[in-house]
């Protein structure tokens, strides 16, 4: 137990906590440990116990245990966050939400619904479907609707309909206190107050434990087009994504894969794409706006030196071209024997940079000779960078975290973020600073004193101490 | 002064200030009067000095004084806000920003700007017309950018469009301690960090004051059809929006104009519309699709029994349609000899309960002798209500506070808020606890207490005590 907690703080919590929960408060050391580490480079710690809680009420009990003893209390979805979100370097009570699944409303003439933290977005996009609507915020994993609002997680979607920032109408937030806030209202916009709602998506369980969130929904599309399109160069793809957002084209999903990455899945999935930078775009709409966006996409392509762009409308093509997309790290793992580990990472910068942003980087990775596959968000200027390596290479290790860091100082540098999408967590926090400044991160820091005095909320992560 | 700031504070403020403001200090009575009364019903109170600034660090150098005087510090942009935002009720400096008014950089690859806080709205907008670009959000009057920020404004565009807090990419601030933060970066999104730019959004000056916004901007649209629809009755109106926006008909703007304004519009004009409750409707796109998307809504009009749609394309006939929709409150204002004066006030709801809202509201002022016409952005659920009265008829002030006080309750019954756009400031912070619960404002507060702990940052508004 670190010092910064009181000795014995948490054997006291589990007792109490045991009290309420029975059974469901866990110290097993396989549970302990599968909720203390991440499936990236992060270092893992477990929690001392796992209480797997199914309401509102019990998570409020939790955290007054917590805060009257002063132990740590860690938020846990669905353990897929990838920057060290959820381990326990100070150990303390890990709060699995995952059985708090329920859908409480959806009001399809408002186009929202409100759901239990732990409900997931495959989940609640199957339960919508036959209602015309659907929920847009796509990270790859199946995440928590609770885990993405505190981790304010993106995707492919986010060009057109936002991020978990954009999408979260408000907010039921278990404070450190133990008290139990609900943030928002259902109306569409407010200007009573200050952003409560803003302030906890992306704070990552340092300023409170979120157990229902209130989501925008959207009618599905009447009309989808999807398709693929070579470029001589990446250059020429950023080109022809900033175009095509300043044209006004409402692209729905506008993704960069790189030429490494179209080898990759060329083997992976048996596929006979041309290796070139490639952009995956769909596009929503009815029938005829659809065409239109994608007969306009295709010329201002045409215009920046692509190849062919055909487009497919069926669910059953289009399901099969995004799969391609989705599968690029797994084929990018198979072209790298011995080397599966991968420090995963993503930045995000000002469109017009991006093209620049992704080539030296590039160019950084091979003189470094480390393999380092690309894919981006590119409408928004956001790309991944998964560098392959051995973990137990020590020198190798050092040597892409050195990229690593070159990366980060090169999105900082074009006006960028240290991370678009995955977040803070534990694996960022050292950049915090370098973006926002100390005057700024202090702030941070003052907020997160002043709801969380005695720093129980996942500490040592994000701006918590 | 009041006894919560030290005796003397504002004159040694005033001195120090004015050591490198000079002449730019004003303690001129017609200067402090026009400084602390906006043109509403809540009460005025002039602050000590008006300063004139002209940069991000004289007003570090002004707080600085004000935080080592304790003397009160109110932002101020154009005066337009409407709930007494900037009055000075425990008197104090203000800072007047409009001299600030340069646009430092436009990106318009990014799609993106950042202007000093006190350039206007439509100043932005001339500047951006020849580069194709334009800035959605528009409030009724040519508020500041820094303003509309701080008070998280909004407009006819915000249906389509969003707010101030999605349009909105980063600030520089000036905290109470005499810090300069800027928060966000260039990129389209981040998830580093709490969002401090979502926090002083909407916090009215009393977290920080707003020196510089970067802002979002639109490519302007190459079509835009603009059209008027009369309907039986105002619940058509709103099942009518309703239907449009679940079809995902991206409408760019949709407002109701009750009956009651329609007849004051045609006397005010010399219109002759039909006087029955009416939407505006306008959309943005291609021709093509924004052909399709008035032909679509015109259907869906038709099916809630609307009379004829037609609609403008070309930009003369366009602006007479919205000028009339603009000149609303002035018209009504003409209706009523001798009660020029109104308690102007606007509540948002979920767009499902939005016709029962108008109609209860209606009934409950007719039935209480209230004139009150109202318009509404439906789109987003949110209506203003003008209760026409003469402010120095004690009883009917009276009656007219009761109406008020229930349209708020009636709002934040149906899952509303108690302003989706005009804001707190002095006038609704009595509803601050009622829509948001006690320990979720004692939040704000704390956040307020730890990053101001002086309270020298506008007193009185909002959260703030």
């Amino acid at each position: 137990m670190d010092s910064a907690y009181p000795k014995n703080s948490t054997t006291e919590a589990i007792a109490a906590i045991r009290s309420f929960l029975g059974e469901r408060l866990s110290t097993a050391t396989p549970v302990r440990e599968s909720h203390g580490k991440d499936q990236t480079w992060n270092e893992g710690f477990p929690p001392d116990a796992v209480a797997f809680v199914k309401s509102t009420e019990e998570v409020q009990k939790i955290v007054q245990v917590c805060a009257k003893t002063q132990t740590p209390v860690i938020a846990y979805g669905t353990g897929t966050s990838l920057e060290g979100h959820f381990t326990a370097p100070h150990g303390g009570i890990c709060v699995d939400l995952s059985n708090m699944n329920a859908v409480l409303e959806v009001n399809a003439e408002d186009l929202d619904c409100r759901v239990q933290a732990g409900v997931t977005r495959k989940q609640l996009n199957t339960y919508l479907r036959d209602q015309g609507l659907f929920f847009p915020i796509d990270p790859g994993a199946d995440a928590s609707l609770g885990g993405m609002a505190a981790t304010r997680a993106s995707g492919t979607n986010a060009v057109r309909y936002g991020t978990m920032k954009e999408n979260v109408l408000g907010l039921t937030v278990v404070l450190a206190n133990g008290e139990v806030i609900r943030t928002g209202t259902r109306a569409r916009k407010s200007s009573a107050g200050y952003d409560l709602t803003r302030l906890m998506v992306g704070s990552e369980g340092t300023l409170g434990i979120i157990t229902e969130v209130a989501l925008k929904l959207h009618g599905i599309p009447e009309s989808i087009a999807a398709g693929v399109c070579t470029f001589p160069t990446t250059e020429a793809c950023c080109r022809t994504t900033i175009e095509t957002i300043q044209t006004g084209i409402p692209v729905a999903r506008i993704e960069l894969v790189d030429a490494e990455n179209i080898k990759a899945l060329n083997a992976y999935s048996k596929l006979s794409l041309t290796v070139a930078p490639t952009l995956f775009v769909e596009f929503h709409g009815t029938e005829a706006w659809t065409r239109e966006q994608a007969e306009r996409f295709s010329e201002i392509a045409a215009g920046h030196g692509s190849g062919a762009f055909n487009w497919v409308t069926k669910e059953e093509d289009r399901l099969k071209l995004w799969q391609a997309r989705h599968d690029s790290f797994w084929a990018s793992k198979t072209m790298m024997k011995g080397k599966t580990d991968a420090l995963s990472t993503d930045v995000c910068v000002p469109i017009s940079r991006l093209a620049e942003c992704v080539e030296e980087t590039r160019r950084d990775l091979e003189e470094h000779g480390i393999y380092g596959p690309m894919i981006g968000h590119v409408g928004d200027g956001n790309f991944h960078v998964a560098m392959f390596c051995d973990l137990d290479d020590a020198e190798e290790v050092k040597r892409i975290k050195l990229a690593y860091d070159r990366l980060i100082d090169r999105a900082l540098a074009m006006g960028g973020t240290c991370t678009g999408e995955h977040g803070i967590g534990a694996g960022k926090r050292r950049y915090l600073e370098k973006e926002h400044g100390v005057a700024a991160l202090e702030t941070m820091r003052a907020i997160k004193k002043a709801i969380d005095p005695l720093n129980i909320l996942n500490p040592g992560k994000n701006a918590a101490p």
